[in-house]
């Protein structure tokens, strides 16, 4: 019998963007979309602006299980000035880094079950000299991890997608991928399958670089020089692992049900199938650290925040998944 | 009023591979999958030897329309030799070519309304001395189109995308990319959805090449120094062109419906979102040629022919398509 998860930590991510208004619908909506108790970080100004709905604040996680039934538990941050839902501002960049940090440290310390992050805005927080390429960085770096070694996976109700290589131009893919490196990608994924979603045995399908996996050779040599090696590598450690398949006949109906995550060469190979099919509901996972986080894959959207108009599934999607993950840790 | 349409040419393809068999099948269910007459081309032992159904042997498109009813009309190719399933052969690569040969002269000379092409096994044609890199091309010149005037279209029902290169391997695509090229592939899928389709003010929606389109430059330049002025001077001349757009946000249902075909950047970019999305059900569409020319989206099977497992639906969709395409022209 599964424990009692304690709530998930959820970052408003930028005060100005839509985070505030998807999580607040997500508690509006927590039994139509499935969800457990969680503690939004970040200011309660921001979530107001957008939202007539009860906040009840909070100072622990624990206590955000009582509060869950009556309002949207909130760890309160107090930045000086209120933001506005669309202007983004330096000051709110401080805070959803601010609330980044907490959410973390709280799942760290076990007083959260999971990291869930809001959107934030790049730009603002490289301007107050953010240091990583993105929060998955950033989180890594706070449980200790090599950058390397942790994996972005995408993943939806009926695929899972994991890129190789990830913001790269096309033209530079090539020359980047090694097969250490698809190895190392594919060890990640293969473990993240076992740990966050349960599979005991997980199959992972290796696409190949070129198109129809480069024909044995005539239209492409990465498939035999790189890719084989490394999936050569990681069946002799034991893992089910297939390829190089043509990239194109990968992710149909019935291609996805001989495999349990695709490893994928590079940013679009990866993201263009997850959302074609999964749009609304393909949850960013960060594979490879102590902790359970993830993400909708969306931005902030500051030309809509403030309007009503932003759609939470991708959060409840992204909350529902850190609960469910949780949990198999818990148990396991 | 639509003119009665002349029965399609459908080409057998190899006589060994599943061509014969889906063929036959889509007689079989004609009216479920909707379509109107059309008469196969190659030696009707192929379908003999996968199919029992009625074959009427009729010597020209013209007889297959009173023939219909009652049997797969077949215009008969009389090799020495009939060919067994799933064991090609030299002499079944002469056959392909003659069948393909004979359905492109039956649509040049208006005998047929359109060509549907069987699937071929490129490397028996090559050993026969074929000097095409594919049947679009044969069509092309039989055509007198120039091969870079011809352009592949992969249609389903929910998406049209056109890949601006096509069977290179994906580190020499960057370099491959001209706006020139994308002009011509962009004007050619424009043109192709007013004859093909019917569509009189036709949106082409052009993807970039780099992750997120490049992000203003920060990933790659082609989107500035390539994409955008082929946009542009497509704009110029009146079409209603969009992007360069994200490739991984064009594919959801959203985003879908603001366009009637995406021109994409490479061969899975293009492939990769329309095989996810319509594998049963996507057709090769040859747009540029003076004739209607389709083809199913699957190669020969060589692995499953003969074995009553081949499924006829895309070759259906091909039919159906073509039929539709021929009658828009004829209309017009």
């Amino acid at each position: 019998m599964a424990r009692m998860l304690s709530p998930l930590a959820v970052s408003l991510g930028d005060p100005a963007g839509i985070g505030p208004e998807v999580i607040a619908k997500c508690w509006d909506n927590r039994s139509a979309f499935g969800l457990t108790a969680f503690v939004a970080i970040g200011d309660p100004r921001s979530i107001a602006a957008v939202w007539d709905g009860p906040i009840e604040l909070v100072e622990d996680p624990r206590q955000a299980d009582g509060a869950f039934d009556y309002g949207l538990p909130v760890i309160q941050l107090n930045p000086p000035e209120a933001d506005v839902p669309g202007h983004p501002s330096v000051a709110g960049a401080h805070t959803s880094l601010d609330s980044l940090e907490i959410a973390v440290g709280l799942a760290r310390s076990g007083s959260a079950a999971a990291v869930v992050t809001g959107p934030v805005a790049k730009e603002q927080l490289y301007a107050i000299g953010f240091q990583h390429p993105g929060q998955t960085e950033f989180v890594a770096e706070r449980c200790g991890i090599a950058p390397e070694n942790v994996v972005m996976m995408l993943a939806g109700p009926t695929l899972r997608t994991v890129p190789v290589t990830t913001h790269l131009p096309l033209a530079e893919v090539p020359s980047q991928l090694t097969s250490a490196l698809i190895e190392a990608r594919g060890r990640a994924a293969l473990r993240g399958l076992q740990r966050n979603f349960g599979i005991p045995e997980p199959r992972l399908a290796v696409s190949g670089l070129n198109p129809h996996s480069g024909e044995r050779g005539q239209l492409g040599r990465e498939e035999i020089d790189i890719i084989e090696p490394a999936i050569a590598a990681l069946a002799a450690e034991g893992w089910r692992v297939t390829g190089p398949h043509p990239a194109d006949t990968m992710f149909h109906d019935r291609a996805r049900a001989h495999y349990d995550a695709a490893l994928c060469m590079y940013h679009d190979q990866a993201l263009i199938p997850i959302k074609a099919l999964h749009f609304e509901d393909a949850v960013n996972v960060t594979l490879g650290l102590p902790i359970v986080r993830t993400a909708p894959d969306h931005g902030t959207a500051f030309d809509i925040a403030g309007q009503d108009r932003a759609d939470p599934r991708p959060m409840a999607a992204a909350i529902r998944m850190a609960a469910e993950s949780a949990s198999l840790r818990t148990q396991s």
